[in-house]
């Protein structure tokens, strides 16, 4: 709905969600006690084989569960194709896994579809929700609240925050690491309150020599993966970029061809093992004449960025995610804005999707 | 190398490897034996849970790679991570995994180091490149050559066809079904021979229209979501668009919101599981005003299309990728030409990417 249908300053409800993602995420630390029974459940099952479905926000939060599950208890996880079972009717045997389908509504057709094959094939299936009445939660073996409160802005902000918790809370009390991811999650939440009014001030500015984009790569590699991922789908969705997301390595492996000076890339940096691919790939940016904006934990760290949004480091390194989103959001929220677009309500998207 | 250096015309080499692949898919059949013993030893194993790793193109591959595996033998595959065991240096037990690395030049730095991570903790690797004598080959237990001879042009043509061959030809075998893939193989450089050239006259004049695009999705699913991938980069890298890979269903889930008449869409449709998918992304994508040009075997089920480019049907359905995947290659390397760009050296790439 837009302003006159609703009279709700248009992109103000997706502005209002990413505020509230610090409340969420302590609201989701108060289900701490059902996600530590759902892993010891997975433990006695001993499903070490963790599939993961779900489409857009939810599929990027997927790929941060990989790295949450490798880790944490140090299980191999993936992004398991939907397709496979339910489209091309393969019948697999499950036994041995643990199946997570995400899905902000519950309603998300194949990941229903396919989280009940996977149940019937020998898996363990947990639905993760925001409805926990919802069709796909009734089809798991167990369910875990996503406790956003409802989300009524198209494009997802507090449901993708707590699927990042939900999915290292989860893979923590698997490893026997519940108490001190709690903590972190804690801290991540008031570190991002604390920062949140700052950040609307520094991506405000940020959105302005971006009005004309129309083109963007946004990158990170390994945890950070899942951020560039969530980054470009809001500039795709509420700002109509054409942003895509890419690993490091990979924008070397032909992308970068593509850079000019009006195609600017976006770079989500942390200070670990994957810095160094970030910042080689940071001065190929600059050799093709692109701007570069620098995110992340160690945003500082790239020299060549024309434009810094850094985030604090948590305590847990592995959370860093839930906190390096909230620029790209922003940003997306103020690019709408001066673009006279309504974030709350994209032409063309309805809330839940019931696409095949 | 542009005109001037080498007395080559731009874009030459490009077109040339694209009408190698007949040629080039018929030579891989004579290593066909090897590639059958290599399974035996899989098999032997009992190595079920295969992990495929590579960078561009060779990630590409590795989409249709998991449906190889599944579809054929009905074992799990999966594109796996590279950070987690590389860079962030978590030591995962891999007895039990067949890790299968894919790099053309077989120099791709992690690639070569997480298949010997991998080989340290217990899985069983096969390389599979274009040179039997690089590092990736002596790192792994086994090698498959993919016997593209030379490929000059950066952006990979034949050796991406032969890629997706191999993991046909491997899965087969080690589903006991050799015979009737490498027959379906043959018959698909015959389909592809005598397909080629209508295909080439198709696609320049498809070309024309497009002349000034600056963005595009590629949407396909299932077994053609690595075609989606592998055009989108040919067009990224030889034609400079912005185009962006895309299930038929994530595309609802946001990015459709980004669509207008100057953002057009290719859609690969199979006459399969995914084509209500892909023809109901379809619908969606006209109601935004974009053009949409339909190509696979399924390009005639598409209404809504302005263009189609169809490819036929392979007898082995799971081959069709290898010949839905050229008139996307014919079409960037005509676009390459029309804006004057050199598809056998785009700026900015080498052939052989040492990026970390």
């Amino acid at each position: 709905m837009s302003q006159a249908e609703d009279g709700i300053e248009p992109g103000r409800r997706f502005a209002t969600e990413i505020r509230e993602q610090p409340a969420a995420l302590r609201r989701l630390l108060e289900h701490d006690g059902e996600i530590a029974r759902v892993a010891a459940t997975v433990r006695e099952r001993d499903a070490r084989l963790v599939r993961i479905v779900g489409h857009g926000s939810s599929d990027n939060a997927a790929s941060f569960g990989v790295y949450a599950f490798g880790l944490l208890p140090r299980w191999t996880a993936m992004r398991d194709t939907i397709t496979l079972t339910v489209h091309y009717g393969t019948p697999l045997d499950m036994s041995g896994s643990t199946v997570i389908g995400l899905s902000q509504s519950g309603r998300t057709p194949d990941v229903v579809e396919y989280l009940r094959g996977a149940r019937s094939t020998g898996a363990f299936t947990i639905a993760v929700t925001n409805d926990p009445s919802s069709e796909l939660a009734l089809a798991a073996d167990a369910t875990i609240p996503l406790s956003a409160e409802p989300e009524l802005a198209v494009a997802a902000t507090k449901t993708y925050t707590n699927t990042l918790a939900t999915l290292a809370l989860l893979a923590a009390h698997v490893a026997g690491r519940g108490r001190e991811v709690a903590d972190g999650i804690r801290e991540v939440a008031d570190l991002a309150e604390a920062g949140l009014p700052e950040l609307e001030r520094a991506t405000a500015s940020l959105a302005v020599p971006f009005a004309y984009t129309g083109r963007m790569f946004v990158i990170g590699r390994g945890v950070e993966f899942s951020t560039a991922r969530e980054i470009a789908l809001k500039l795709l969705e509420t700002c109509r970029v054409a942003a895509e997301p890419l690993t490091a390595t990979d924008l070397a492996h032909g992308p970068v061809a593509a850079l000019d000076p009006l195609f600017p890339v976006w770079a989500i940096a942390s200070d670990d093992g994957t810095l160094a691919p970030v910042q080689e790939a940071a001065a190929r940016i600059r050799e093709m004449g692109a701007t570069l904006v620098a995110s992340g934990t160690a945003a500082r760290m790239i020299e060549e960025a024309a434009y810094r949004v850094p985030v604090p480091t948590p305590r847990v390194a592995l959370l860093s995610p839930l906190l390096s989103v909230m620029p790209g959001q922003l940003f997306a929220a103020a690019l709408a804005r001066s673009r006279g677009l309504d974030a709350d309500a994209p032409h063309g998207l309805a809330k839940v999707t019931l696409a095949r």
